[in-house]
């Protein structure tokens, strides 16, 4: 087991192309869930958002935040991490395109509308838990 | 639109064999999240669940679910529902082996350990996003 409580034995799960399920908080401590492009970095988790949706909204008002992405593989090896989600600008879209090009092998993320901002969200795991 | 919220462009997908990824709140009202089995019988969306594990013990104290599925097929299409989780209990662990079936082909389901008790986790959404 690496520091950041990831076991090698499922770190494999977190260079897979699958998608990771991110759940946040909503506006009165509900959960939402939806899934997400997700890169793995050896120390945290990244996705790509845009400033105009929930999760990026939710994630300001209380950071906490559970990923879990499960082996598309073997479908009961997943691997759940759990923490505070950070926040950082990302004015030239330079993940959403590292992120097209993982999961499409396109070199630049084409879903945005005019004026979307967009941000990187990351996850240092405080908690992590690896099953099957 | 049935009177269920869900679009009937997006029924196919709880008609999948896709995993449903269930988020509910923990004992600080953190967000955990997980992947299940689940069948949806056009009105609830059904899961079992043992009570010993955790998603059990955080609907007991607050019922507030999410449940995300996608299309396996096309990834960018999903379907999240909301609302609060209802429990009842499954002596004969019937919704186990109907999932097991549904998932494997087997009759029974195989996983449990001697004295897990099982329940049946249902989900009337009370809010529903279709996306793609």
């Amino acid at each position: 087991m690496s520091n950041t409580g990831v076991p090698k034995t499922h770190e494999d799960i977190l260079q897979s192309t699958a998608l990771a399920f991110v759940s946040t908080l909503g506006p009165k401590g509900e959960p939402q869930t939806s899934p997400v492009w997700f890169g793995w970095d050896g120390e945290a988790l990244h996705f790509s958002h845009t400033k105009a949706r929930w999760k990026y909204r939710n994630l300001k008002r209380d950071p906490r935040i559970a990923v879990t992405v499960v082996d598309p593989a073997t479908p009961y090896r997943y691997i759940e991490m759990r923490g505070k989600a950070t926040i950082e600008d990302d004015p030239t879209k330079a993940y959403a395109d590292a992120m097209a090009k993982k999961y499409t092998g396109n070199d630049h993320f084409e879903g945005d509308q005019p004026g979307d901002e967009r941000v990187i969200i990351s996850l240092k795991p405080e908690r992590v838990y690896a099953r099957g």
